[in-house]
Formats: C-alpha cells, structure tokens, sequence
C-alpha cells in the first residue's frame, strides 16, 4: 500500500500533505494512468490518519482532476495528458486480489499477532548479533532439515516443556506447516486416504484437494476421533490437534490418545499427524503429554509453528518424524533445500537458546490472559450478557461464543460485518453441517483484538442481537 | 555429519588433527555420551581425506579411551566420567544425515555467496530500520502473493533491466523456485507432460518425480531446445533458462526464441517456463530480452530468484505469471499463506526500492569479474595450461572445463576430492549421457572460491592430470 510519512509536513493540514504527496507521485508518474488508490479506510489506517483525511485528500484530487472514482470499483489515476476519463480501464485490471489487509475494529477471525507483544526490542538486538557474529554461517547452504542449531534449540524446547525425547536430526523445519504438509505428503504417498477431523482447519482440506491426495472428513464426537471411524473410512493417516481441537476446543482424554495410538500401531502405514498448534498458550490447568510422547511404536508426527508464539508472518514450521520417516526424509528428499532463510533460523536458534523464547512465552501467556478476561469481563457484565454464551476459554487464543437471536447466521455476520466485526461462524469448519444447534455459534480469536475498542465492540454487538 | 576444516593445521598430520578435532569436541560435550560417530567411509568423503585418515583418528582415540566400537555397528563415543563402556547404545543413532557441509579447499560444485560480498553492513541497517519503523505492517499476514512493496520493487527492477513491463500482481513471491515448482504444477496440472532440458538442471527431475508428475527429457542442440522435439514429444510445458543455459551456458538466439513462443502460442495448455536464473551477473556484453517481453500470446512464466545476486541461504523467490494464471492463482490458491516472512519481504523491498540492490549488483559483477578473471589467469598461465579448454566464461558464475587427460573421469574427481578439490562433471546434468567428447569437462561454479588458494587448486590439479 502507499505509504508517506507525516513528519516535518510544515503548515500543511494533514490532509493538504497527504494531497501533495500523492498528487506529486502521478506528476512524476510513480503512480500510474488507471492504477486503483488505496480504498480509504484501509489506506487509513495504515497511514495512522482518519478517514475523513484521506477523503478530504481524496476529493480535492479528484476536483482537479488527477484521479477519479467510479462507484463501488474505487479510486483510480487519471490519464493527465488526455484529460478525459479512460472510457474503461484496462483488462488487467479486472484482477480482483484477494483482500490483504480488511479495516476493522475487531476482526474475530484472524490469528494475527498484536505489533505490541512481539518482542522488537530483542528480535532487532538478536538479529543484529546474527548478521555481525554468523557472517561465514549465514552463507552456508543449511542442511535440507534447517540448521542444527535452531534444531538443537526446539529439541530442548520440546524436552523441557512437553516432555518429548527427540533427536535434532528428526526434527524438520519449513516456511510454515502448510509448507510440510506438501513434504508430509510426498514422504507417506498419494495413494492413501487422509484424515480430516470434522469440524476441523478448513485449510487442510484445500491443501489435499490442490495436490489431489485422496482425503475424508471423520465427525469428532466428544472425545475428538474415535478409532473405530478411522477403520471405517479406511483412513491411513490422521491430522487430528489432541491438546486442544480446533476449532472446538475439546482435550483429548488419555484414553482415547490410547486407543488412536493402538489404531497407528496396528499396521504399518498408518500415521498420526498431531497437530501441537497452541499448547504453548494454555492459559490454565496442567499440560497434557503429547501423543509423540507416549507413543512407542513410532507412528506419530509432531507438528508445530511459531505462528501463535512469535506471529504469523514469521514463517518457521516444523515437524518431528518417526525414526523410520526421518530415514526414508533424507533419503529421499535431502535434495530440497530448506525453505526458511538461514538469518531467520540462526535468529530464532539464538533467540531460543539464550532462553528469551521462553521469557517471552511467558509475557504472551500473561497478555493473553489479560485480554481474554478484559472481553469476557465486557461481554459478560454489559447488555450482551443474556445474549451469549461463552465456552472452552481455557486455552490458546480463541473461545466459543453462542449467540442467541432470533437473526440466521449469515444475517447476522453481515450486521456484524457493516460494523467493523468481523466473526467467524463454526458452521465454516465444518465439511458438512446440519447441527442446526450449532448455528451463531462463533470462533472468537482474540489474538488482534485491540481491548480499547471493547466497549465499542460489545455495544455494537448488543444492537445487532437485541 | 560431523565436519572439520583442515586450513591451518599447522605441522600436524590429517589423522592427527582429525583426531584432535574430535577428542575436543568430546571433552567440550559437543559429542554426547553414547553418540555415535560417522562410519568411516562417508566421513572420509565428506571431510574429503582418506578412510585411512579416519581410520587412524578412530585407532588413537580408541586407544586413548575417548570412543569405543562395536563390532558391525560402529564407534560410540565413551561415559568418560564412568570409565566403562555402555552396554548398549541407543537404537535411535542409527540414522546417518546426508553432509552438510563438507569441506573443500575449492567446491566447484557449490552455489554458496562469498561471505565477503554479501552486503552484511547495508542489510542490517535495512533490518534495523524495518524493524522500528514496520511494526504494525510486520504483523500483518501478507496477500498469498507476498507484500505489495516488493513485488512493486520487482516490478519496477523487472522493468529497468529487462524491459518486462509487469504488475506487481502477477508476481508470486515464495521460498525458492523449487516450492514455487510446486505451487505451479498445482496451477498447471500433473496429467501432462512437463519437459526439461538435457542437459540441464537435476533438481528439476526430482522435484517433478516427487510430486508424481510426467515428465521428459529434451536434447538441447547448439541453440537450446527446439520446437520440433517438444512437438515430438507432447510436452505441455517446457522448463528453459533461454539467457544463460545451465550448464552449458548456451545463449538461445532470437530465432530459436520465436520458435517456442510460435509453439506455446499454437495450443491454449502450453506454457514456457523462462528460468532468468543468473542474467543480473551478465559480465560483457548486451543483455538479451527475455522470451516473457517479447511474448505477446500469453504464454510465458517468468521465474527468477535472489540465490545468486544476495545468497543461496535467503530464501526469496517470485515468479512472473500471464494474467491467464494470475487469475487461476488467486482464484483458486489464495488460501495458501505466502511462505516467505514479512521481515525478509519488507527488508528486501527496501533493500531494491532506495537502490542499493542495484549498487549490490553492480558491485558482486565487478567482485565476480575480478575472480573469474584470477582463476583464468592462474589456471592458462600455469602448467595447467596445456591439460585444459574453458568455455562459456562470460555470464554468471560458472564457466565450463575441459581436462586432457588420460584419467577416467571418476578416477579424476576422486583424486580431486583427496586433494580438498570437488569438481561437478558435466554429465551429472544429463538425464542419460553417452557424448564420450564431453567426458571430463567439469561445470565450475567459483561464487563460493577462494581466490588466495588458487595457487594451490591449480597446482593440485596439475599434478592429478599431468
């Protein structure tokens, strides 16, 4: 997006420079005939302005001239030297991309990570020791698997704070699990059918769709999977999220972990994916083991980010494999290199070895906890109270919220959406929903929910449901 | 595996410093109790000496109480506080990693960035300074296709060097040509067949082979691929590198150009796939348009990465798609999270955006300059000189050589490698190779040579082939 600088702008009003700015990037053609401005909210927001600014900015160009608006498309750099609207613009520009960056309030949907929790301060100190004392290491194409160190790093992670005895070497990292999963899936074969719990991380499936991998949906009762489902679907491999479901939250008994870890044992291409996503982030109770961990008879693949521990555009996956898949790995697929830059690895290796990951963990888990309780107090002790009801909120980043209205769901999602909010339905992470029961109830992420914005959120939350 | 360099050993012998190495790497715990060691035979390859070498070092460290072998499993590093040998090692150290990084006086084979030329200085300014000043747009998830700035960047450069007038939108950025290889047979398909150059690049085999994609083999002839053997062979889509073949270095003449763009133009299915890989390090003469800017029809798919004008360990690649596919990309694969993290995106942005990737450019041509230059000189001007034919020395970073000698080709790179030298034949880049004539003509990467142990590569390398 375009972006000035509102510093050392003189006598201007904000809006007279942010009128200059851009009308001095069309005169020297940085912005071209027929390319779209930014849409103002958005445009606004990054800007740190009001909208009323870039509007005001917006009509004194088009009065003279220098863009023009068409309805509902956007705002668009006139062609200066003809001086008459293009009667279309080109083709090209039919390209709708998807939205990058949507303006709300409070977006309910999103895992992003506040800019205020990531640690700046140590990261920038951190990367700046990288690239004064690695200078010859950061050259060195890393192994296929990522560097040892950063490997080293999670293996005592892993070790100390979910009891898992792993060796660096089965540990393998990648631009973001979305990333492994394509290596997952070229290691354990096309020609088997995946698993997919229902409801379940809608994007799997896309991903098994995109590489034509043969994959069923397995309704979760309870208890999450159940063995016998498995059986039935002639289900090879199985993603399930043990610690803590999403989007639903369950926690997956130790009786049931027994049973799905003797469903793997019993043949031997069957696989279990267990997806760790935000054990890091529980905010209350005990710590489950791991499958991985209790797991003797080497059928279980731990995956894990550092999507909700650092932010989700650092892209730093990995995997843990079976001794036998970390064999078959190298032998088949150390032609491929590493996916993640080496000054990112060597950053985030230092920044886990000299113990600021886990400090920061705990400042995270704190935030977190703040934030959760300041919705939960808001939502619970104002006018929406006898509207909702809040469930699985003990963990990670989101909750349930059940919202009764006599409103449908998708109506709902609209008033909500003309208001800045943005919600995420369950009935999205379902294959196939028919749980009529289910409908308004919403995953509620909080992770880039701004706590100031609150009462805002509520009060207009209360008007919709009312 | 464990590696070792074996610069600056003073007086002592191989298997004393081999030996020394890991004697200190026990006493400092970097090698564990129980670790086992690499077998001697891949240790040996990797650290480029003779098993005999790795045969003594193990004797006198066994000897001396530091490892312990066990008969047909190997050697294990000794509890030196116990004093006793363990009754068992763990089954989990059976696994051997492929090497890493083996060390060589002079890797011809490498594609590795000379630390020295690597703008560490202006890249951590760069960070610094995205890392203070982005904050809130650091944390944002990027559009599928990468943050805007940079693909406006490329566009921009794109324009400026090689004349491609290009949106940013049709630019993909991901983690290396080899996972945007992937992304592209999801947007191609895998029920045709993709066609790769012979000789050519054989990484490109693999990753098709990977993802159960048909492929085939082309012979090259003097001016690249020709259209009649795509015919031939019902290629789809063909992978090219029209500017600077690789290996061969062939520059594909204007003629032959309009050929293939008359062959993708006359089915709709057909795409060329334009590998740009190494024309910013052009040493002498013009540039040559790329098939993407003078393709009118649709058909070409510009790919390109910053492996050899930054560093091989930065992973951030893009790839140019026809409006046709940009479409077909953000229709049906904008779910997929771009796999490159939003600092290194930012950073590399405004790295290109205030010129000092150009200034970069300009500098690593001049710095390749210089070292290929101090390698021709030393190798013709030596005794060298009448064992050796180079060709293809005016573009990228490699150039081809021919030895005479009465040596077979394996023999040769055998007695390199004893002597710290690896050497990449030729016909390790065809799919099958039976050209006798080219037999002993070595590919020669020197991004990553020392140009101060030239002396010493070349007079190695003459006593091999004398």
């Amino acid at each position: 997006m375009l972006t000035y600088t509102f510093t050392n702008i003189g006598s201007d009003s904000l809006y007279e420079h942010l009128y200059k700015c851009i009308k001095n990037d069309i005169l020297q053609g940085k912005l071209g005939v027929g390319e779209r401005l930014p849409s103002k909210r958005p445009f606004a927001k990054n800007l740190g302005i009001s909208v009323i600014t870039v509007e005001n900015a917006y009509e004194q160009l088009i009065s003279e001239g220098y863009i023009y608006s068409i309805p509902k498309r956007g705002f668009y750099v006139s062609d200066l030297k003809k001086d008459t609207l293009p009667s279309q613009t080109s083709q090209a520009s039919n390209i709708v991309l998807p939205a990058s960056t949507p303006s709300y309030i409070a977006d309910f949907s999103s895992n992003q990570t506040d800019s205020q929790i990531f640690p700046f301060t140590v990261w920038a100190k951190t990367m700046r020791e990288i690239l004064n004392e690695n200078q010859e290491q950061l050259m060195i194409n890393p192994p296929c698997g990522g560097i040892l160190e950063l490997r080293k790093s999670i293996a005592d992670y892993l070790k100390e704070f979910r009891g898992m005895t792993v060796r660096p070497e089965q540990i393998i990292i990648g631009a973001g699990t979305e990333y492994l999963y394509s290596i997952l899936i070229q290691l354990l074969g096309n020609n088997i059918i995946y698993g997919l719990e229902n409801p379940g991380y809608p994007k799997l499936a896309k991903i098994y769709k995109s590489l034509h991998v043969p994959y069923s949906f397995i309704n979760i009762d309870d208890n999450g999977i159940s063995a016998e489902a498995l059986e039935e679907k002639k289900i090879s491999v199985i993603h399930i999220s043990p610690s803590h479901h999403f989007p639903t939250g369950i926690v997956m008994p130790i009786s049931r972990r027994y049973e799905l870890l003797g469903w793997a044992a019993k043949e031997p291409g069957r696989y279990i994916i267990e997806d760790d996503y935000d054990s890091e982030l529980r905010l209350s109770g005990k710590p489950i083991p791991t499958l991985q961990s209790i797991d003797v008879s080497d059928h279980v693949i731990y995956i894990n980010t550092f999507t909700k521990t650092l932010s989700s555009t650092v892209r730093i996956g990995y995997m843990v494999l079976p001794e036998v898949l970390t064999q078959k790995y190298y032998e088949a697929f150390s032609f491929y290199s590493c996916t993640v830059s080496n000054f990112e690895q060597y950053a985030l290796a230092k920044f886990m070895a000299n113990g600021n990951f886990e400090k920061h963990i705990n400042r995270l888990r704190n935030y977190y906890q703040i934030k959760r309780d300041a919705i939960l107090t808001t939502f619970k002790n104002g006018p929406l109270k006898n509207y909702i009801t809040i469930t699985e909120e003990e963990s990670g980043v989101h909750f349930l919220m059940h919202i009764k209205t006599t409103r449908s769901e998708a109506d709902l999602i609209l008033a909500a959406r003309a208001k800045g909010i943005k919600l995420a339905p369950l009935s999205d992470y379902y294959d196939s929903f028919d749980n009529e029961e289910l409908r308004n109830t919403y995953v509620m992420n909080y992770s880039s929910i701004d706590i100031n914005k609150l009462d805002k959120v509520a009060e207009a939350l209360y008007q919709i449901v009312k």
